[in-house]
């Protein structure tokens, strides 16, 4: 029996506890389905495969994938394949960005990369996005290969894009925006639209691929505000990785606008050349400024507009479960 | 008119005279289509895609697909996008393959890894490994989806496994096949699979397959002959490339198994430690012991097994440009 009263009333998510209970049975299904899926003969694949798994995450996306088709009152199988494969695809981003970013710390584990070095993390990573499209194929849907492929093209264009313009603090606020939507959001979306494609409610598609993207773009700036907030022990990765990198996220971008001549002279100095000293400095300024604060108003929006996507949807346990999500992106910063 | 005498006397091929020839209006159509796909309003993606591109390469993949689809009388567009998605996995791994080995030349280029970097060989691999897909959700055939997704996970399972061998002077040759299938073969049988798919004719599915494969197979061995063998003028990327990279090829193994224990620790020290020096000697050694040239003698193994598999197609052009792509695989080596 829906809780209606839950759905209208303002809670505040501080963990997905509702979103969990929703989709415990499918994901024990979707995390056994990976586990069988990343073994290879080859015993490289098998360890790092093993090594991402034990790590854990989230498992965000497939959670939406399935929640999202139980929304759409799916009573058969098929989204348990698709959502390993939305995982598949995650996890050979995230090896992917591991080469790329030369970051330490991810989910709280050493990376791949740090422990089995730059070959495996590109190679194990093609393995498992070739993974991905044979779950894809083996499902059978031409839909689903468009959706997921059209998304691992847009993925690959915005991390391109984010190398692109990395220390560069000229972009404005849309440009940040159209990355992280791109790198972001766009697997959040495909995620999501999966839901009605299996359930074939396909009027659903449009409304809750824009639930997707809202909620992964709450998810991305959330994170990048997150990235100067957060102990490293609760985050899980390690606290200023993005300055690290030289990466330009919304709360710098923001701090910099706001910056006299010496604060701007500061960024364009700390982004080139990092030191630990540097960063100190630079969260100060966050914090003058009230970036990170601002960055998490913009996730809102995002929070906002994903809760209002979801209101034509009758009460349900899944509704309930995808705003908690939505709850969540921002809760989960303060 | 098929020039019956040309399929049954013996030639030496040592250009590709007749596939160029017969392929030529389908690859024009399969070159705009690379060029248009490549495209991305990122610049970086296009612009290295266009370096590809320009650096060129025999395009062998794509021209197999082609001239298969014309064996089997297939009369269609659709070989001309799925040649060009064969391609771009090739690219895709090319570029994944310049970061994991290092290499400076290749196609008598500079790599493209030598000119952007690591991450963005790896993120421009990624996007044109999902225009691949792309461009086969566009043709819409499972079959071949299946074809070409299984082709992708072998080929980097094939990486992987020869990562894991690298430096391992103890493997044996069947084990070096193992992984010259995978990261070669297998692409050179799914491109030659896809002509009688689209065609319909899937009688000659396993039979064009498997002249793909001893076609990959014959290439790949004549390849790593060629690596200690040619000018760096002719091969058009650096000689000893192999070695440099502490890949044990067959040539090294043969070398190896007759070596005496002066010559077995010579292997042993210069696979972990390379200079010039032991370059040169590594070709004295090989020469000594015929090395390469029992290495040949093993690709012609495959190119008669690639040419025993076409003799049930009837005589015609697209038959002569396969005994001759088969040809091809050996006859540069001399």
């Amino acid at each position: 029996m829906p809780n209606t009263a839950a759905t209208t009333t303002s809670r505040t998510a501080t963990d997905l506890a509702a979103l969990r209970a929703l989709v415990k049975d499918d994901m024990s299904r979707v995390n056994a389905l990976i586990v069988e899926q990343s073994q290879s003969d080859i015993p490289l694949i098998s360890e790092l495969a093993s090594h991402l798994i034990a790590a854990g995450g989230k498992r965000l996306r497939p959670c939406l994938t399935i929640a999202a088709a139980q929304l759409c009152g799916y009573q058969g199988d098929r989204h348990v394949r698709l959502a390993a494969s939305v995982e598949f695809i995650h996890t050979a981003t995230l090896l992917h960005d591991d080469v790329v970013d030369d970051s330490h710390l991810r989910r709280g584990e050493a990376t791949a990369n740090a422990l089995w070095g730059n070959k495996s993390s590109v190679l194990v990573g093609d393995f498992l996005f070739s993974r991905a499209f044979q779950l894809m194929v083996a499902d059978g849907s031409l839909e689903v290969l468009k959706v997921l492929s059209d998304a691992s093209a847009i993925i690959s264009t915005g991390e391109v894009h984010q190398l692109t313009v990395s220390h560069d603090l000229a972009i404005t606020q849309e440009t940040y925006e159209r990355v992280i939507a791109a790198k972001t959001a766009a697997l959040f979306a495909a995620a999501c639209e999966i839901g009605p494609i299996v359930s074939g409610n396909l009027h659903w598609r449009c409304t809750l691929r824009g639930y997707g993207h809202a909620l992964g773009m709450a998810f991305q700036l959330a994170d990048d505000a997150l990235d100067y907030m957060a102990d490293e022990a609760t985050l899980g990765k390690a606290i200023g990785d993005d300055f690290r990198d030289g990466k330009v996220t919304l709360p710098v971008l923001l701090a910099y606008a706001q910056g006299d001549a010496a604060e701007r002279a500061f960024w364009e100095a700390a982004l080139e050349d990092f030191d630990d000293a540097k960063l100190v400095q630079a969260k100060a300024l966050l914090k003058k400024h009230r970036s990170c604060e601002a960055t998490i108003k913009r996730a809102e929006v995002f929070v906002a507009e994903a809760m209002a996507l979801l209101q034509p949807f009758p009460d349900s346990p899944a509704k309930d479960a995808m705003i908690e999500a939505a709850e969540f992106a921002c809760a989960r910063a303060y």
